[in-house]
Parts: structure tokens; sequence; C-alpha cells
């Protein structure tokens, strides 16, 4: 039996005259990615030009909905409702999906951004409003998380697509959740210890947190970054390790049931 | 054989906090729906309502595509390009297509607003723009357009499925358009008046302009509003009117070819 | 010696064709409105007529900025930064303040809106961004707030001139924040139970708890509502009542030291 | 008699986690700039830093009003009236006159933004709408304009103080306005041509068109660009190369009446 995985990263983020991100190259080395939905960031044309980049070099498409707040980025907790984030979330994908169906494609999966994403994932009253959505929407539509989070069990309780997602830069606490990025052992971003580090995550099932002990983890989608250039190196870097090591680098939808 | 039209109306123009039009009435008496898609007006939780409205009341829904002006309600014309032009119609009907989707139906048709609908109806490059929208879209989409405009003849002319619209309480010029707001002849507010032209337009194909010539038009859909009770009333008297005359009202898509 | 109070009311909440308030009637009643500015509700057309009203109606003017957040008019939670509360007041303030300036006036007050308001009264870090933002800008500018909280004080000691804001129509708990809006006790709505409550505040500095138990208060200013023909009536009712019980209603410029 | 001239430059263009243009590097070589402010580009944070870093350099402060459409950067024509005009203009000066204040300075001047700056100067009602609201806002703002314009024109008429800009980087059509940017002889990017043209400007008040005519021009202030290494050294040449011909380079309050 052998080890595979998905490299996933959020690019079309750019807005109007605004340039965010190297989509073009980052497109290259990774094997799905999210594209923004005009909310947190994105516009119809950078929506449009990002799937088309995503069908060209023949890698999966995410939807990755945020909050309603371009000013900040999606990266400010905003007290939306559950029935908010049900609306928001079918709003978002279903613009992207028109992007798709006009290329000839189909979304594979969803993931929140930001501050969407790290409330929804543990809030049980949002993510559950998300997990309705989904099946409203399209229970083949792959929904991407944060690993050993609410919305994952309770995804797969329900019988959905679930794709847990671990970042191969962050450290880790004793519950799953990342280290805030404001605390020591929040980053690693040395490859020469990332990349054992996600290849422990793939074959063992573990990771190391910050404060040292051993966690389960399941990584089924990696997520890596292209805002410059020793961010795309990184996942250069990452990719070869993976490989070297054994496992394969592909798309969820080709191995997620 | 028999007569028969469609009525439509532009409704889930509210938008958050605020509210606008009687959409609960209106929705009981016509048999389509556009509503609007989040860049002129509406909002996700609106679209979401509106559509629920439509399915509840067996009414058929289409997309409003606007100018991205929620401060004009995209009634200021915007210089935008073909591109801009096929990416806003995409990401806007997407949109509502998702909550179409959650509901259980689907799209009948699309029809832009305001600015966007009169510039498009007859500016070539607009035109061919949206039309190639709706080939990679979904070719059975219908296009609801200005009766007699370049973009009916021409997505006629590609094969597509063209409404043509008219309008019940307004006047017309010779070349078929509307005669401005600010003008004398502008609107025909006296059911009296306005159901027999509506009927001649449907029966004869014809329709008097403001200055007195007749004109031929195609009246696959009539254009009505529900603004305020006086609108409604309006409403009720042309359906009243078209039935006693035995012309039956229903959906585009139960007759459109 | 005399008893006085400012009635304040918050107005100018419309937006592009979206019409909110009775802003035209209420502003006859008051002596001082906030203003929206243009982030939860208002735009500039709006914001120059609003401004127009209350110098024709010889009413005193305030800005009442808000989140950046229309579709959730200001009432959501946001996380913003105590610099991102500075600087988002003072645009607001700003913007307001040049209508003010073209129709030959000033402003009096400023006043912040919604989840705005809720959290900077009390929370330190966003008071003192707001309160240094007020230094900076104009030391004359009365600050309005809410009696009791984090904010009032801190403003005084400064040196600023802080009026203290009450609530006719709302329940008080014992910290002297507001009950919620869903819980028993939230709202008095009946004026033979609001106008004596708003005296005894005015008069005696106390009021009664939803607990039945009786704290101080300070009441400068009491907030009212002009949204609906009842909400006005409210209005002259307790306008009527403190007059008939020898208290004055006059802007707050007029006796805030 | 000595030769003088002020130099501006648009900044301030970033928004949120976006960053546009080398802001910290062109504010070194103007004596004048112009900020965005929240419309088309900007935001509170970024006009607070952008007012900061001009007082720090000694440089002059200018009001950059566009059109409220972020996702089109303010190029594209929108058909407002001139009440939204003259709203849209106060709205936006009052907001970036609040950090001025805050930072105890004051606004220099005003100059309309793209599609607003090419439609105000020379439609007579928009540029009537302007020119009121300056003289309500504060008849001394100097009025910055595009040098031969209408609004040029009827602004001196009415006794404002008014700066005629011309591009150090454009060609000229024979009615002093801008060769389109899609057309040939659109730029002079050569500072060896460049240079000897602003001379001219200055000290002969002529420039020669695209089409090799000599035409009348007022240069009182010249504007440029820092959106890039080259668009700096550009202005480093421009600069120095005035200075070399004896032409004082110095801000518009210094020297306009």
């Amino acid at each position: 039996m052998g080890y595979f995985v998905d490299l996933n990263s959020d690019i079309g983020e750019s807005f109007g005259s605004y340039k965010m991100g190297m989509d073009e190259e980052i497109v290259k080395h990774v094997t799905s990615i999210n594209c923004a939905c005009g909310y947190h960031a994105g516009d119809p044309l950078i929506m449009d030009k990002t799937v088309k980049a995503a069908v060209e070099n023949d890698v999966q498409i995410g939807a990755h909905p945020g909050y309603p707040d371009l000013m900040g980025f999606g990266r400010r907790k905003m007290a939306i409702s559950p029935e908010e984030a049900r609306a928001y979330m079918l709003y978002q994908v279903g613009a992207l999906d028109a992007f798709a169906k006009a290329h000839g494609t189909k979304l594979q999966h969803m993931k929140l951004h930001g501050g969407f994403y790290n409330t929804a994932c543990n809030d049980e009253k949002l993510a559950n409003a998300i997990l309705d959505a989904i099946e409203e929407y399209d229970k083949n539509l792959i929904l991407m998380v944060l690993s050993g989070s609410y919305i994952a069990k309770e995804g797969k309780r329900r019988g959905l697509k679930v794709a847990q997602e671990v970042f191969a830069d962050r450290g880790y606490n004793e519950d799953g959740t990342l280290v805030n990025r404001s605390l020591p052992g929040a980053f690693v971003k040395d490859p020469a210890e990332a990349i054992p580090r996600v290849v422990k995550m793939i074959k063992e099932n573990k990771v190391v947190t910050a404060d040292g002990k051993e966690i389960d983890i399941v990584a089924d989608s990696i997520c890596v970054h292209g805002d410059n250039p020793e961010a795309l190196e990184f996942v250069k870097n990452i990719r070869a390790g993976l490989e070297k090591e054994g496992i394969e680098v592909k798309p969820l939808i080709s191995f997620l049931k």
C-alpha cells in the first residue's frame, strides 16, 4: 500500500488593480487550489483567470469563501449567525462554480477562509450550518477543514466527504489547533525540519506539538503558500522531499472516499 | 391556437436591514421573478429567502445581475469592459444558482438589471460578451431582454433561448426603446389604457409609440412592479385583464422554444 | 436650580435607494441627532440632507461612526484593533464634519454606533484609542457614551467633554449595562412607565434595574428612536412628560461643561 | 524673477492587505502628495500612515477623491450626477482632513482622481458642482486640475485658488487634453525628452503636441509617479533636471496666489 497526500494553496486573492501572491507560479507546484470568491478577496475577473490557470495546469479547484470584509482580508472575527454562515458560503461557492462551469470543469472542494475557517471549524452551530449547506448544495463536494476539528468529525459522521488539512509551516497545540501567530513555536520555516514533520504526519498520523508532546493528526492535504519567492521555494522543497520519501502528491479527488 | 405570456417582476432587492418592495405579495401574482444577486441590491440571506418564496409559490426564478454599485442601485451607467460584463454576469448568476440548487430547483432565466440591461441590450460588444457567457454557462438558460434589441436578434441567431420583454406601464419610441423617464409619454399608469396595449402586443405583435406610430413588438414576457400597494393593484388588474381576453399567463419555460 | 436633559436620536441611516427611519419627523422633536457616516449606514447624499435638516430645525449634530459592515448594519461584533478603531472613527467624523462645514455649522458630539459603541464603551484598549482620537481631532467635541461605562470615566479623567447617555425604553442590569434584547426586562415600551423612569434618572440620578435594585446613573442625554409612527409618538410623549415635570429639554452644548 | 514649480504624486493607494506604490520613497522626492480617500483606493489606516509620512517629510497634502469603485480603481467612467459629485467630494475631503487635523496640519489642495478627474475637468455641470463644494468647504483649499480645462478657467473666474497641472510623461492633443493611453504619442518615457519638455512648459508656457503643433500650457504642478523603481528614477531625474535649469521645486502653497 502506498502513501499519498494533496498539496493545497490559497490563490486568486488579488482584487481589481491590486495584485497579491504569485499565482502563476504556485499553481504549477500544488495539486489543489483554494480560490477566493469576492468577499475577503478576489473579484470576478480574478476568479475567471484563476480557474483558467487551474484548468490549464490540471490542478483541482476549491472555493475559498470568506467573511464579507475586504478591508480586513477576512481575518478579523465577525459575529455572523449560522444562517449568515450558510448563506455567505452558498453565495460564494455558487459564484465560483459558475466560472468552473464556464471552463468546463467542476469544483473539487470547499475550504473556508481566515476568520471564517478558524471559527466555523470548532463552533458547533456554525459548523452545522456549513455542513447543512454542503448537503443542500452538493453532497460530493469535498469539505476541507482543520485536521481533528469538530466540523471534521461531524462531517464524517454525516457521511460527507471530508479532507483533513495540516500545515507544513505551523506549530501545533495539544488540542490540535495551531499555535497563535504571536507566540513562540508558531512557525516551522526550515524545510529540513518541516519535511520530516509532514512525512511523520502522513506515514504515522502523528505530529509533535510546540510543547514536545506527540498527538494524532490526519493529513489528507497540506496547506502551502505562494506569497513570495521564499514561500515558493519552500513548496518545491516540500514536494520534492515528500516524493523522495515515496509519498505520492495527488489531488484529493483521486483518493478521498 | 391560444395566446400566452409570462409576467415577470424584479424582487429580492432588499439589503441587510433595508427593506425594498412587497416581495411576499408580488410573488403570488407573477409567473417569473428576477432576483437581485448582491451587486446592485440583494444579499445572500435575501437571495435565499427570495428563492424559497418563489419555490413555495411555484414561480420560476431568474437571475438579475447588476453593476457593482449598491450606492447607485445599479442604475448609473458604468463603463465596464466586455470581459467585466461577462465575468460580473457569471459571478452573480452562479451565486443565485447556488440558492436554487440548495432549494432543489434550477434557474429558468437571466435578465440584466438597470444600467447593465440598458447598455448591454444594444451595445454589440457587451451583448456578445453576455451571449458568450450564457453559452459557456448553460445553453438552456433563457435570456430575457428588451424586445427588438440587438442582443435579442443576435441571441436568436446563435440559437439561444431568448425571451423578449415588454413593459405594461412604459411608453415606446419608434426604435423600440423606452421613452426616457424624464420625458412626456414615458409612463402608462392607467390599467384601462395599459391592458388593451399589452393585449395588442400579444395578439397583434404591435404597439403604438408615444408619437402615435405603430411598431412591431414581441411580448414573451411583461415586466411589472411590486414596489407599493398601487403597483400591486396594477399587476392584479393586468393579469385579470389578460385572462379575460383569453391570454394564458404562464412561465416562459412552459412555452419558449 | 433647574433640571435639563438632551434628547438624541440616530438618523441619516438611509442608503442609496433604501429608505430607513422617519428622519424628517423625528428631527423636529429632539435636540441632538447622531448621523450615520457611510460605514454601517448612510451615504454622502444622505449625510448632506441630514445635516441640512438638522440646521433647518436648529438641532445639534453628532457623528455616528460604525463598523465597516453595511450588510450587518454595524451590529455584528467585529474584532477590530485599537488602531483601526481610532482610524475608522476619525475617517467618519471627518467625512461628516465636511457637510457640517459646507452648511456653516460644526459638530457638537460623537457617538459610536451599534457593535462599535457596545464594545468600545467598556473595552479599555478600544476606549483609549477612541479617546486619543478625540483629543487629536478636537478636544471640544463632546463624546456621547453609555452612562457609567469605562470610557465615560476615563474620558472625564482626561478632561474631555463627556455626555452620559441613558435609554428611555430599555431595561438595565446591575452593572449599568443594558439588558440583552433577547431577555425579559429588555424593553420599557409604555410611556406611563418610561416617563417616571427618566424623570428619576434626571432628578435623582437613579434607575431601578430589571431585577428591582436601584443603581446610580447619569442622564445627560436620552436616546430615542424614530423608526416608525409608534416610536415617534413615544418620543413626543416623553418630551411632553419631561417638560411637565419641569425638566428643560435642550442640547448638550448648552449645558455640558 | 525666478521660475518654480510643484511636483505632485498620487500616493496612499494601498488598501487593507493590498500594497500599491512605493509611497515611502516617492514622498521624499515630491513637494505635494495626493492621498486616496477610501473610495477608489485607500482606507483609514493607510490615510493615517500617508498623512504621517507627508508631515515627516515636510510635504504638502492634498485630498484625491475618486469614484466609489474600488473594483475598478476609480478609472471607469460612472454617470454620477452633479449632486453626487459634490457630496462624494466633500465626504472624501472631510475624511482626509480629519487625519490632517489629527497630525496637526491642514490640507493644501484637492485633486480629483481618475475617471472623476477626467470627466469633471471638462463637464460644465460636474465642474460647477465641484467648484461649489470647494467654496462651501474652504475657499483657501487649492484646486488642482488639468491645465487649460474648463474647471481651471471657471475656478479662476470665481476667484478660487487654482493650480494647473501638467504631465511630464504624457503626450498632448491640440485642445490641451492628454493623448489617449492606447494611441501612439501617449507617453514620453525618456527623461532626455521629458526634461526639456517640462522646462519649456514652465519657462515659455508652451508644449509641443503629439502632432507637432505648439500650444499654450500653464505648469503650476507636474504630476509624477512612484509605482516602481523606474518611475522613481524618472522622478529623481526630472527633479534634478529642473533644478539644473534654475527652476525651484517647491509646494503650491508657497507661490500660488
